[in-house]
């Protein structure tokens, strides 16, 4: 009898450890649904700082760390100081700023806690329009989602 | 005695299901350093086929898949065989491919078998060299570790 229990006990911690596995392998798709959502409204909120001209609120869409990366037409700027210095230099008045617009937002889910984002930006301006096309790499906090890693490139023809 | 035997049974289950659920959660620090070679070897294996003149075979360190992306300045290309067309296009000749040398490559492991890569780029040409930062992300398939999606700048001032 006492064997009988200790065997349902293993089978238990069996099948534990089989659900734990194959939630780490695929997070089901009602949480990957929050995801997708979680990451929208990131960027949701960043175009909401952005149009305020607030950018050191638009960056709290990224990564608070030195490892942070930005690669662009202008090479690399490195770490939260080092990207916030990038936009504070390339943008330095709301007319700079102009109105902020991303479109086409694909996500990709490329592990538990980490997904690859393309889109399209566009910034509506009185000295004239810009945009292009951004990817962004995303990784799954305990305080969010925020963005690691943004290369983003003017395209002559965006409209 | 019988039941003993089966208490075994589950005994390497449980610890084959638990050891299973390790290695998806973080590879050991060994198979990390193994990716990292077959990342660095796939980039190898890439410049060669470049400086050949052999862009068919540089293309197959990308996924073959119409999910493949890649995004720059002339916006984004999409499938195995766009991006395929898109290099063809701007790099008809080996004059135009001239000499590739990709360096600074850094390479982040955000999933269990994906990884984001930051380096430089440069082509030494007879007329004119050109260069920039290029941004990939890779999974590793049944095959190996392919490129998905490939976001390349130029960079004005880059050696």
């Amino acid at each position: 009898m006492k064997n009988r229990w200790v065997v349902l006990g293993f089978l238990l911690l069996v099948l534990l450890s089989l659900a734990l596995g194959a939630r780490l392998r695929a997070r089901p798709s009602d949480a990957r649904q929050a995801d997708r959502l979680a990451i929208t409204k990131l960027f949701d909120e960043q175009t909401v700082s952005w149009n305020r001209g607030d950018i050191d609120t638009f960056l709290q869409g990224y990564w608070h760390s030195p490892e942070l990366t930005f690669a662009g037409g202008s090479g690399i700027a490195r770490g939260y100081d080092g990207v916030l210095a990038r936009y504070k230099k390339n943008y330095p008045d709301r007319a700079a700023m102009g109105s902020l617009d991303l479109s086409n937002i694909e996500i990709r889910f490329v592990g538990p806690d980490a997904a690859l984002v393309l889109g399209r930006w566009h910034l509506q301006r009185a000295s004239g329009d810009i945009g292009g096309v951004t990817s962004l790499v995303l990784q799954k906090f305990p305080e969010g989602w925020r963005i690691i890693h943004d290369h983003t490139s003017v395209v002559a023809d965006s409209k």
